[in-house]
């Protein structure tokens, strides 16, 4: 069974090999089959096909790969949010409140839960998702978090160490033996990830050292939260380590940019944290001169960033990060794919998923020149 | 044909006679009938209907009221808006550019731009819209444009004092003379209003005067744009002439807040402006502690801000605004019904239009909690 889209007015490829950074073909067709595509080229020289669909001059792009989300959870904090908009203090518990509503939640319900973002964040384009653990905090409901998650994707991440459980607030490094010892054992056959928060307030270098390296000895690789609320040792550290990408990057010395070109680790922004707590946003631009390799996602999550919506992020991004239009789009695609050590998904050229996104517009640059609106007229995931 | 719509989670009704601004009640239910709101109370007490639609405990708001729209125009400018966010001038023509493209577009092809426009505003949630002429800038393009708009709206808006004509650039006593001569006269009978683009490089505050005037004598009443590039008159004018509504009023002066306050004119805010010209925000706040009525608008148009969305003009008006997600939706709402001098709009109370959305969300503040997320998961429109 194929499917030729034609009548394609720009076709974003993101092939490396182009000669612009998205790889931009006009008046394109793309044939997939088998749930990957089969032929890129121009419309007038397409192929037959079971099958086909006239974008009628509109772009396609490929599907957004949103590498850092945490979707297993219940309840919201929607009343947080608004006093925080507010300046004012909230006494209700933060986190405290989504890691005690998660825990009260059956499977069924987590499991509905991550249906609905996930439908949501489809529907706005998303064809690859990263979803982390971090709101069960016991071995139990880490477990059954990821085990939920996986029922949804393969890039499923541990991350017991987001912060320490309440029932260890007096006792972090006997949470840090949990966390690397039966939690870690718990959750590794149903993740490919292990993260940790590295931040003032959660866990520090060394506590971080040590949960990377027993998630490596049990198989996965390490990602980390770091340089969110001020400078720190994160970034530099994600950069020691190889890791493939580290998030926020939002407080950089020149030292950790340097690191994170040297070492080629992505850093991740996540535009939509910066939005919805009036933090300032990190410079993309900054980022991109320096060589770095920078990815665009969503962060969804019940307390600092509830938006789902890359196209959004990418709007933000053009808006407040200083990246071109074209940069940004890249970031939600390419980058996230390559936040994700993925070369399937993010592009657009034989071999790859047959992950694509119609827009209602014609060309990329009106995901950020028409922000807010739902320009994704149709997905197609693999 | 009446519909009960019940197990509506959060109700807003902006009932003027409540005792907070939305007018929330919970566990409610909405019987329409003949295109109006005939019965609003308890979801227990819901009276029988012919048909019944369950919101599932989702909020149910009235639907959106864009005051402030400027739909008829062809082409786009997507290269433009691309050099201003990265910091470089563009030498091609700005609202020329539409003004050209506008001129050389049929009438069909000027309505389906429309049609496209106003059902991807209806999909967000927005169910009475202004639109504005003002790039045709002729007589027969100005007359045209208003009479393309009187097909999707009754809020029409005569805007041929946008800018100076091209052919007057000259002469811009001359184009004056047009505008409230032969302009007016044909514009007129498919227009309510009648606008100008009162700011430095545009029309001062004696040429608004003069064209509001003539507009009067012709049956149109009147509303400005005006301080959005900086202090100026327009403000005063607006609340000196007692018009319904002045739109931007990015910069203002103590003087100007009190005078809109006094003279009761609304204050329409048009964030997306800020948003896509890289421009500080106003504060909703000041206008609204002072006792202003402020409204929220999407200014939707190619040159300064290309979004038609309102839920995102309300993430924005709390993110920058300094408005509670309350105030911002009651802004889109009650506050755009005031812009355009309407009571049957705007409200969930009976005798209203039935003109509601229902958002997939349990609350209105999830429109802002929940950024550039399509939360509008259906439309009512009478
Ligand atoms: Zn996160
Ligand atoms: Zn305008």
């Amino acid at each position: 069974m194929s499917l030729l889209i034609t009548n394609i007015g720009e076709l974003v490829t993101n092939d490396p090999g182009a000669d612009d950074l998205l790889g931009v073909r006009t008046d394109a067709a793309v044939v997939v089959a088998d749930g990957v595509v089969s032929w890129v080229g121009p419309a007038a020289e397409a192929p037959a096909a079971d099958e086909v669909f006239d974008a009628q001059g509109r772009a396609v792009i490929p599907g957004f790969v949103d590498s850092h989300s945490h979707l297993v959870f219940a309840g919201d904090r929607a009343l947080e949010f608004q006093a925080r908009m507010a300046g004012e203090s909230y006494a209700a518990g933060g986190i405290r409140t989504t890691v005690a509503a998660t825990r009260a939640a059956s499977d069924d319900q987590l499991a509905a839960g991550v249906a609905r973002h996930v439908a949501e964040m489809r529907r706005q384009g998303t064809t690859t998702l990263e979803i982390k653990s971090g709101y069960g905090l016991s071995v139990d409901d880490e477990a059954r978090s990821l085990e939920v998650a996986r029922r949804f994707t393969d890039e499923t991440t541990f991350l017991g160490a987001h912060v320490v459980a309440p029932e260890y607030a007096d006792d972090p490094a006997a949470y840090v033996d949990l966390v690397t010892g039966p939690m870690l054992e718990a959750a590794a056959p149903h993740a490919s990830w292990i993260d940790v928060f590295c931040e003032r307030g959660a866990f520090d270098e060394d506590q971080a050292r040590t949960i990377l390296a027993a998630g490596a000895a049990a198989g996965l690789r390490g990602r980390l939260h770091a340089n969110q609320l001020g400078e720190g040792p994160g970034v530099r550290l994600a950069a020691e380590l190889g890791l493939t990408a580290v998030d926020h990057c939002t407080y950089l010395t020149d030292d950790d940019v340097h690191a994170l070109r040297d070492a080629g680790t992505v850093a991740t922004l996540l535009p939509g944290v910066e939005f919805s707590t009036r933090h300032p946003y990190p410079s993309g631009r900054r980022l991109i001169d320096a060589g770095v390799t920078v990815a665009i996602a969503s962060d969804c999550n019940p307390g600092s960033c509830y938006t789902s919506s890359l196209p959004f992020c990418i709007a933000l991004a053009v808006r407040e990060m200083g990246m071109t239009p074209g940069e940004a789009v890249w970031a939600a695609t390419a980058g996230g794919a390559a936040a994700l050590g993925r070369t399937d998904v993010g592009v657009l050229v034989p071999g790859a998923r047959a992950d694509l996104v119609l827009l209602d517009a014609p060309t990329h640059v009106h995901l950020a020149y028409r922000p807010g609106v739902p320009l994704v007229a149709r997905t197609w995931s693999a």
